[in-house]
């Protein structure tokens, strides 16, 4: 039996996205169980929101209580570490810019070392990733130069590639985060962890 | 080592949610694994939205697509027969007073057996809940009096029944379905069947 190569996993994340964060400590190891790669894709929830006509579910009354119970839990359910930020809402407009810069200039790699650097200062200690200087200080503590980084989130080049990246994520039928695209089949939340497993083990079903 | 006795886990399902039927055939051996019984509650998901400020997926663009794909396919994951009714959302409202009637007027084990009978209708065979004479041929084939049956949805008292368990649902925090609270915590989705399933083996996480 002679086997294919294997399609990448692709994964939709949004830096300020609880479940997305969680997911992006496991995805990387579930994919290697199952010899796949990954395509990291830093999008904006707000966009997707707005294709789908969804809102945040922290501000939904009842559901805001819920989920901020269970994005704790099911960090401890998959022994990630995880500390709920103060200020929840916040925007990823430049941490997703830096991404895509990343991304096109330097490499995927260099991209999803910052996209787990971003994601891990925003839910282990609350990094607020909408402030220039807080931002600055993180792409610095990540190896990267904070003047050029923040050239980057500045440039209509980078503004204008993270529209593309939502665009195609809301074509490719992308309405929230953690989202996954595997062999075309969609996978939506962090809760279909086992789902996406079983697929990459058997194939379809 | 003295063992207190075990508290029911509350389980809230709705009898036009495909999730919560999912769900509904997997409760009761995952309760009874861990030495628990099963408090069945019917409710509708129109009060609970209301509340929660929520509208069904399958009303929202890129979800509805989505979520449709995901009901029969969850169902396979789970190993649960599931045949998609062709007019999606009905009203469950008769099916669940009817539910209240039994349970109050025959016990619970009475309730759930319709429960489950009217789950599966929908689910396997596409039956009409919201269609009287459906619902009455359905009453007939479980066993109750079709008759008495459709006295029980017209009574004022079932009605107000009803209107009870979903006010109770949502003082419970009960925001969609299917919804379990186990020792006060609340886990909604068929998607927590794992986490309920720790949460039962070993305590809090």
């Amino acid at each position: 039996m002679v086997a294919g190569v294997k399609k990448p996993i692709d994964f939709y994340f949004d830096f300020v996205s609880p479940y997305a964060y969680i997911a992006s400590e496991w995805v990387e190891a579930l994919a290697a169980r199952h010899a796949r790669t990954v395509n990291w894709h830093a999008i904006l929830l707000g966009a997707t929101f707005q294709a789908a006509e969804l809102k945040s579910p922290v501000t939904h009354p009842m559901k805001r209580d819920y989920v901020l119970r269970d994005f704790q839990r099911s960090a401890r359910f998959e022994g990630v570490p995880y500390v709920q930020p103060e200020v929840f809402l916040v925007s990823s407009l430049l941490a997703a810019r830096l991404f895509w810069w990343l991304n096109d200039s330097q490499g995927s790699d260099a991209a999803t070392a910052w996209a787990r650097a971003g994601l891990r200062a925003r839910f282990t200690r609350g990094v607020a990733l909408d402030d220039p200087a807080a931002l600055k200080a993180l792409a610095a503590e990540s190896g990267l130069d904070a003047k050029q980084a923040e050239a980057a989130w500045g440039d209509p080049l980078w503004k204008a590639r993270l529209k593309r990246a939502n665009d195609e994520a809301i074509a490719a039928g992308v309405f929230g985060a953690p989202f996954f695209v595997v062999d075309g089949e969609p996978f939506w939340g962090n809760d279909r962890k086992a789902q996406i497993e079983r697929w990459l083990a058997q194939g379809p079903y």
